[in-house]
């Protein structure tokens, strides 16, 4: 199967970093199939959502630190047991269609890594299933 | 790839529409594969959860319309910045597995189509890996 | 598709618990390929996060049940609405990659079978994808 993989460098604790061109080009001589895109990392993510307007990246990032407590009494002694936490409910991977050499994305719709404990250098890897 | 779409018709805000029927008949030809299926808006979701007590999907919805703040400071014009974190949280896609014509699911499970900003029309992609 | 299940008995209210070995075995004679493992319950999950540290494991857990309202005016007679909540943001499969009989997860990565409304016996249905 192709693969590949990709490195992303953070630079903020949180950060949604847009993957969409990139994976594009990796897509581009398939005329069908899936892309899987895995994120190797337990304080990071892969999201998928709006692009267009980078007020909602601002919005998701933050409204998650509150959804996430921060002073639960977390016994991890890195500290970071919030960004684990936004991990677990964001998830590992994120699966896309192919068509015609495109993702197969909504309207507006871009492929997010998100950094939950940066700045970091990150790794994204993917995978596609030719049809 | 076998793939198709369809048109989900939601009538409010918070809805949650049980797709599983729809979703069977397209693998019922299917002896032994996967099903994906994809949500391409970034306002919406898909749920794989309880379907014989509606109770539940009224607790699914109410409750995350708690975990998810109303009043945050969001930036994003349009006021449905709640939308867009329901959508990152619950994810954009499903995998099922088939099993001799029928989706692999529990015994409680179906698989939902969820409204986060509605009400609207909607569209939902799927596609099957047959093996 | 190599396909399989195993039975995962849990112990207490809310657990995780490994099922890397079991699921590293499964792939072993597979040179290239994707794994994906799938919870066929309403009241369990999947996660992907770290396993070196168990504090890890608990902090996911403890803060779950913060994130989650315990008190929402539910209406589901079972009283286990907190779990389906964390089945519908935890989500119902993970997919992972193969490469050379090994499963490729990160440093850290384990994949965890969560249990939200134990203790039960559960199983957990895979699928292999071979490249």
């Amino acid at each position: 199967m192709p693969r590949g993989e990709l490195t992303v460098v953070t630079n903020k604790q949180l950060e949604m970093i847009d993957l969409t061109d990139h994976l594009q080009q990796v897509v581009s001589s398939i005329d069908d199939g899936i892309l899987h895109v895995y994120n190797p990392h337990t304080t990071a993510g892969l999201i998928i959502n709006e692009g267009a307007d980078p007020d909602v990246q601002h919005d998701i990032l933050g409204a998650l630190g509150r959804i996430i407590p921060g002073n639960y009494p977390y016994r991890h002694s890195e500290g970071n047991s919030p960004a684990h936490l936004m991990t677990a409910v964001t998830g590992s991977s994120v699966t896309v269609f192919i068509f015609r050499g495109r993702l197969r994305l909504g309207a507006w719709q871009r492929i997010f890594f998100c950094e939950f404990d940066g700045p970091r250098s990150r790794h994204i890897w993917w995978k596609t299933i030719v049809g």
